[in-house]
């Protein structure tokens, strides 16, 4: 996979990515990634990469020519591109499984107002926001975005760390961990995970991981098809 | 405002967050962050800070003696402390403008399974996914809720940025964005951005905010109070 990131921070991009899965991915010649800066791009000698907006107010809207240009640099029938946008639906597991199983992925990552909405008519495929709240640019977007997704190219993630998706890909959110000492600072780890009993170890997960589900994010109970043991946990105190 | 955050990959954090708001409101003497690396805080020669579970399973766990050991370094009664896990609620905007009144903000930035669960019982004060997906580690998460934190300091964000915080204020998606030139590979800008009207502009603005909503996001307009003027537009094709 090519992934390719338009942005006018390029190295937030890839600083944050380096130390991640993404790097090794990398490494391992699974995936390469180019960072491309849109004012790079632009014609003007003040290399100005956004401009004012139609119909007035506050804030600046990102000239659409510089981003076309750079787009151009780079897209071919294949590509996919991926504008990390507040006005959009959530990034969810779902869309990195998807967007994992792509060739060519383009980022652009925009500030201020965003991209002209002709610019996202035209060219992009997919918006996703990162959440519910507002931050500066779309670069952080970008790189967590990234994250997820390369997690999901095969053979990116070692045997060793793939537990770690276990959280969403049950539906479920995951349950406490421990590991040494036996007691910390007073506080003793769950006598079933010293038991060595692996059935009841393996319930006690389980039920952790639907209650705790159940307290914090009830939401995803409802999309999730849950056997009749773990219906047997709903409502119990954990 | 202080920021410490503690885990093992200093250098992402602090590499995200150099040319954000988070760069100018340390400039400005709003803000200080500093970055604390675990390892720092390990006594074995090999400056190991994680170990297998209890109860068995892939995947490894941080170790907790050296986490304590990190946040007794920084603690004091009025600080709040904070870990990213996917196992929690989601951040959103609320949670920026809560934390944003606080002194002092403690990040623990965890990877592999995370933490003991006791380090969580005993030490942690907030949790919060950033969203329902898996990425590496907690190291991006922070550096997003951190951007969302300060841009909610007063005085951290000019006026000339903070339009852009309108979506989630709102409770609705923000409505698109237009700029020069007029026409652009045969696309116009919608004329009601020409016609200098502001009246017609503001409600040709907040009715695609509200249609907007609805199409992506409508359990979005579920828990925002809609006036009798977006109520009518509700429905309708954009």
């Amino acid at each position: 996979m090519i992934i390719d990131c338009l942005s006018i921070f390029p190295d937030i991009v890839s600083a944050s990515l380096g130390q991640s899965i993404v790097g090794k991915a990398c490494d391992k010649g699974l995936l390469e990634i180019r960072q491309l800066d849109i004012r790079d791009f632009t014609t003007d000698k003040h290399h100005s990469v956004d401009d004012i907006p139609y119909g007035g107010g506050a804030g600046m809207v990102f000239k659409p020519e510089p981003v076309i240009r750079a787009l151009k640099s780079v897209w071919r029938k294949e590509s996919r591109v991926i504008h990390p946008s507040p006005a959009a639906p959530r990034f969810d597991q779902e869309a990195a499984r998807l967007l994992a199983q792509e060739e060519h992925l383009i980022f652009i990552a925009s500030r201020y107002e965003g991209l002209d909405q002709r610019v996202i008519d035209a060219w992009v495929d997919l918006e996703y926001s990162l959440g519910d709240f507002v931050i500066t640019g779309g670069e952080l977007a970008t790189s967590v975005f990234i994250d997820a997704i390369v997690r999901m190219i095969p053979g990116a993630v070692g045997k060793h760390e793939s537990v770690a998706q276990d959280s969403y890909y049950n539906g479920l959110l995951d349950y406490p961990h421990y590991t040494r000492p036996e007691e910390l600072d007073g506080m003793r780890v769950p006598d079933v995970l010293l038991s060595g009993h692996h059935e009841n170890i393996r319930q006690w997960r389980k039920r952790q991981s639907i209650q705790r589900t159940q307290r914090l994010r009830p939401d995803l109970l409802q999309q999730s098809e849950l056997d009749q043991e773990s219906l047997r946990w709903l409502g119990e105190d954990s």
